[in-house]
């Protein structure tokens, strides 16, 4: 993949949550570079309460990450 | 979604847990969109103990962001 | 629920400690609000290694955010 | 119980190590308080690799925050 | 294994987020060294969405630490 | 056990990333202080992807606070 990841700065808050959702997929992508086998499996966790729970997790790690890059944004409140 | 994270500013700690809550609860329905099927799998993790004590995990992960955004409330004790 | 959180502010270790046990119960209660059902999950999960395990994750956590927030009680010691 | 945790600070950074076993533990005991339940949960968690892991991940956790505590033994090197 | 990890300074975030990826594998070809058999496991995880998930969240927790290593690449925007 | 942790602080990457994996496994040991009981449970767990994955995740732990108090060998680059 090209350079999918020009900066972690973000200008709100909503933005930078959405970046830690892409960065909790990108690594399931790189991992599993099939989209068929992705979509199928997508299928299943979307209705997996423990995976959905999860996946959760992952974006609360990659967003305290971003946060803590944009300073959590408190230049912009 | 539009702009649903206007700040991680909060007045209080509580606030600061209830966003953290709030926080935990997006990722999901952003990965789940359909609003029958989260009901049911709610209905399904709200009685299974390794699931609430997952999600209480998230919310773990996302109040130690959003404290460290507020500076822990210490001007406000 | 009203104004649970009044400060992160422990005046020992311990009491951090304690607190860290608190938040880690409060996102059960809010996602499992009966608490008829919160007592026979607690049964459950209080025979369960793994799930008593997770618990210990949770609390380890938020432990993090208060010890962070008190300073790690260094000027305490 | 009393005043069990009087200090996150240590000499060094094996008991620092120490004290995240400790930590990692007393969480279990303060939600399972029955010794004799918790001897036999020991027993199974003590044969389960997975368990055993996951008592590895609070410890590691725990450890995060007293190695901060202490400067990372910095000033001891 | 030689000195496999030269820096944790990348030129850019995507290259950042390929260092955590190459991090989180590394773990697991130490504890097992066998190609065959991490071939034949890769297969399994591949195709299971847990797994996946999982795999994300270890990438997660090593690219908060490759960013603030990189002091979240912001000099570089 | 012994004096067995005299320092956070290495040479180079490589040895810390080392030294997180030995951190990792330090807590099975004393979890699980029987060595045939620990052979045989490492046997179980080198050939399931899921526990493979969980020790990297801890190993990733362990490597944050490695990282934080090597300064992230900036001053080594």
């Amino acid at each position: 993949m090209d350079n999918w990841l020009p900066s972690l700065i973000t200008a709100t808050q909503t933005e930078g949550y959405d970046l830690a959702v892409k960065l909790s997929r990108i690594a399931v992508k790189q991992t599993q570079p099939d989209a068929t086998m992705r979509d199928k499996l997508r299928k299943e966790y979307e209705a997996d309460a423990g995976a959905l729970i999860a996946v959760s997790q992952v974006v609360a790690t990659h967003f305290a990450t971003i946060a803590l890059a944009n300073n959590h944004w408190r230049d912009a409140k």
